[in-house]
């Protein structure tokens, strides 16, 4: 698979080049001037946490363990191990690093990196069924393989396990009582924060428009709260005191920010992987993104015509190619596009800003701002 | 509402005298030889934990609370207030009486009270979902009313909520942060118990016959576990040592068990409020409960009779009275009736005998037990 540029390349001001690649580069392990290797952090990541994570769910009544190891890519729907890849576990990935920034080895961070990939899964479990989801992952999701009530049930044992797994590191001498009570907590608001983001995001299908605050505010609770809590855990453990995490958590916080943004263009302007045209997959699905919503907010000629558009019930959901093209011309004429790549380099300076409020080494902040750059330059 | 027997009345040798009524006695609020009034234990534990829980669940973004609202019934389907019971409230008053147990005032209790109480209808929202049940304490339940997605929703964020209302007793100087991380961790436990009795009572679904063991495992995960919770968070949040803790569960867990036991008796020989004749519930929907799996065990020939009439496959989920009388009749014969009612008994024994593991007060353990006695003593 081809790399695919960001679409922010119609950045007049020359800043945040950061998040811009060109269409020929792939996506780069180690970002120019930095010597972090990005896939090593993730990979690290991976092999830390994937075995603590196996035991966890192995503790799940059946048939609970093997939907989960399904889910998670493990084994195929009749339970044979596959070569799956699990995702790019940059949550994991953060965990660790927030414990070396706490200033102790990354192990102290494994808890932490296995309970917001729990979270992070429960989750989808959830998501994928109140959305009707059918595939993730180029694989089909629980709910169609296994019926509902598993999506329900593993996504409910998940978010268990995930409190579990933290508390268990006091027991094993990883964490205080009370640190690992902090931890919980700080993973449970956010928690609370992405369950918020769902419910609003569900509320936004019934409305025709929806603003940039409404917007900004949904996308940084699905996204955000739980990389602001995967940014911090791992430090929590160790005990950083409570304006360190304050920080870690907005770095995490507005990182999930500045990767929505390209999501919403990538939504729009990404190329399919048959055509190599845009794909308008958001606008098909009449989602509530923040192009729409930012040129829906511009007011100009485009942006009513846009607003005319969207409001029409006559054949929705039912446009053509040529219909979709017209919207997305009309987002871009009212500034939507350029609004939103400025608006993800705006988050990810942000994100970038939040590292300098830790004392850490500064191979741990190159670290993090090269995982950051990973997350935010994206392919589709 | 007249109340019921409990169909204990079989009960040959005359013990465990105290889960038996006669037909004619309503539900005693103060059982025989006890000064403790039952009713107003458990109107203290409403009346505590009731304007925290509707805090806790203000915080709900919308329309999240909206439903929660209508769940707890406080109000109807369109927000207006009503004049709902909310259920007996059990849990909450365990909670209260467990905190007292420890040799604190039962307001310390209060925010366990109110996340047991938030863990116990998680689940029944889901619970619902996942069985296709449509109706709740005489109401339309939410997945009826609100959908699917609102009923997944809304149970997630109470599981978080409960978490974070006890983590906040150490904010709020109630409870230390070890105490409030121990009973987060014992509730987590107890969530995760409540997810495999329900995976279970699921499998139990496409299987003919279920054994005793796995039957009881079963019921003490789906409702001993969460009552075990329940009788120890007010003491742990107290700071009272593992010992006690264990105890105290094991005293909510064993209640559970004969409560269990006591509802799949009234399941298949509970009267039906119309004709007050045997209501036959659980054999209409081929329930695996333990009188059933008693009576399978048994293996005489009434037993024999009963296991071949469950494999058939012919006319299977439209049996008339007629065939139901038939099986249920098949069930005393093997014993399957007595076993339980003495089950039910032995539970009971079981649970007021872990009290006397824990050093309390004489009215607190004579509350405790009278608790047990309601719980157990069961209108239909």
């Amino acid at each position: 698979m081809t790399a695919t540029a960001v679409p922010l390349t119609n950045n007049q001001n020359g800043e945040g080049a950061s998040v811009v690649s060109s269409p020929e580069e792939t996506r780069p392990a180690r970002p120019a001037g930095s010597s972090v290797d990005v896939r090593a952090l993730l990979e690290r990541g991976r092999t830390l946490c994937t075995p603590v994570l196996r035991e966890a769910i192995g503790r799940l009544a059946p048939p609970m363990d093997r939907v989960s190891a399904y889910h998670f890519g493990w084994t195929d729907a009749e339970g044979r191990p596959t070569e799956g890849d699990g995702g790019k576990a940059v949550r994991p990935a953060l965990a660790l690093l927030s414990a070396q920034a706490a200033g102790v080895p990354a192990e102290i961070g494994i808890p932490g990196g296995v309970a917001v990939e729990l979270v992070h899964n429960f989750s989808l479990l959830h998501d994928d069924l109140m959305d009707g989801d059918e595939q993730r992952r180029h694989r089909a999701t629980v709910w169609t393989v296994f019926g509902p009530a598993q999506a329900i049930l593993v996504g409910d044992a998940m978010f268990a396990l995930a409190n579990e797994v933290l508390l268990e590191a006091a027991d094993k001498g990883g964490a205080t009582g009370v640190d690992a009570g902090r931890a919980v907590q700080r993973l449970t608001l956010a928690t609370r924060k992405l369950i918020d983001g769902q419910a609003q995001d569900l509320s936004f299908e019934h409305r025709d428009r929806v603003s940039v605050e409404e917007c900004l505010e949904m996308e940084g609770n699905k996204t955000g709260a739980l990389l602001a809590a995967s940014a911090s855990v791992g430090a929590v453990l160790a005990g950083i005191d409570d304006a360190g995490a304050d920080a870690l958590e907005r770095y995490g916080y507005h990182l999930g920010l500045a990767f929505q943004a390209v999501d919403d263009l990538l939504g729009i302007w990404g190329a399919t992987e048959v055509t190599g045209k845009p794909n308008f997959g958001d606008l098909r699905q009449r989602k509530k993104s923040l192009p729409v919503s930012a040129a829906l907010a511009e007011g100009g000629k485009a942006s009513v015509r846009l607003a005319e558009l969207l409001a029409d019930p006559q054949g929705r959901g039912d446009e053509d190619e040529e219909q979709l093209a017209v919207r997305a011309a009309l987002i871009e004429e009212a500034g939507g596009r350029a609004w939103t790549a400025e608006e993800a380099r705006r988050q990810h300076r942000t994100a970038l800003a939040a590292l300098d409020e830790v004392p850490m080494s500064a191979i741990v902040r190159e670290q993090f701002a090269a995982l950051a750059e990973f997350v935010v330059v994206r392919e589709r």
